[in-house]
């Protein structure tokens, strides 16, 4: 299995850092593959707290060089299309963990519930109605930590598995 | 000057595709063309009120035919891409109006956002801090209504300019 | 109607951007628009003919910045996806028209037939069986001249209609 | 490292299959990643062949389920944009093989070639000069058979890294 984890190549603080960094233990811990942006801050983070654990990880580029990897990124898959990137990383993934996250996360989330891909938040955007007929209720699936986060999403890749 | 309109292929209320539809009417009085994702709903909402006076439309299509734009589209543009069109869309206007908006329309102001072109609000996802270092003061500009959005819009993209 | 022109952003020959300036010309007269990918060389040439017969032309950028496209350039379609944007230029043409060309124009030619697309070549790659079952044989139309090129594209899109 | 083989999805000959088979096996002895397009054909073979041998396999989708994979992938990316993936396969790879091929083979030599990624031909498309300035000349690596063209993407990555 493969759970996409996305959120900001520049976090606010520390808490976010390390959230990530659980994240990415619990998931290898599970056998979960990680997949993520590839780049710096909480993509590099959850790859590597994964390979602390001897997981496997996948970063997404939006460059054209390998190289643009972290350093705990197994595989580069190097797109060479910029931010349209974004649309595979949370594709990618049976579900999404968003930790935190600036725009650019806010356009994978967007894309993920577009989809119908379950999306689980740690700290990340909260989604009020905008009274265009959207159903907000669960769009985002709060966590209240790394652990919980990734019992939630892998309840939410099973819920969806099963219809 | 093409200006993006972005927006959902199943508004829920007349009133968001009333408001598309004078967003395009006065975008055309300013001979300003429109761009969109060239679909249904609010996409083709705003190309039936550009056509009304006389404007010009440009549709970005997810799918692979030209057939699929809707009937006010005078430049379909084929990506055969699927919802990674949702980058171009947003990325080929100086600025972008935000209209309701389900899932996608979120996907397509989180790419603008990150890449600094201004988008404009008029009854659109409310974006509220994360917590994560974003300023959020002033990221969707919100308007009124469609005059109020395309003056905003304008006076955004001359104040990028200027810059 | 809408057809692609390709070829190289540095064409090795001035009867290469004669031929070009010539397509552009011609298609104007027959009021097609003209789409290309926007940059310099036989992109520039199509666009410049077009226009001084009155034509429309739509380029599909590989950047980030409208400013990139050529001055011929009506309708500047901003990709930010790099050569991914190859794909979108032959599907959004109803005929491909292939004026010499190097390998980016090679993958274009590529993109173009795998989707049946039609591809009419004025000095193009000449395709040559590789024995892996491909039917060659009329894979790429050839043509004499610029307006011989144009009338067989035009007569490609009908075929294709028709069927 | 990883190396990219490209073929048709409904290669013509068994000779083909066996051939990408072989690379497979060859690629996975040397330790070496094999990145392809997922789906059937060459890029089946490519996969079983390296998994014969405990390789490691991606697959770049062009469509929205993992489940469209074959059975020997291993990291199934879900890019969800159609044929655009194709830019993807050739990027990722340090070097591409190809066998045989059709269209869409085609397509992906002409990005890796205008990319300055080194190609190596297993019965491939053979390119002669268009006579518009493009040298011809190596740009696509003729092997003689699977071990070859191994050996010989391999020196053409060492060779363009020494560089």
């Amino acid at each position: 299995m493969i759970i996409s984890v996305i959120g900001s190549s520049n976090p606010a603080t520390r808490e976010h850092v390390d959230m990530a960094e659980e994240v990415g233990r619990e998931l290898a811990r599970r056998d979960v593959m990680v997949v993520c942006g590839g780049l710096s801050g909480i993509m590099e983070a959850v790859c590597r707290g994964a390979k602390s654990e001897g997981g496997t990880t996948i970063g997404i580029l939006p460059g054209r060089a390998a190289a643009d990897a972290n350093s705990y990124v197994d595989i580069p898959i190097v797109t060479s299309m910029g931010y349209s990137r974004n649309v595979i990383v949370v594709h990618t993934g049976e579900a999404v963990i968003a930790v935190g996250g600036a725009f650019g996360t806010l356009s994978e989330i967007g894309h993920a519930l577009s989809d119908g891909i379950p999306v689980v938040g740690l700290k990340t955007w909260p989604l009020t109605s905008n009274g265009d007929g959207v159903d907000i209720n669960g769009s985002i699936i709060q966590a209240e930590n790394p652990l919980d986060a990734v019992d939630k999403a892998l309840a939410a890749v099973a819920n969806r598995n099963h219809r």
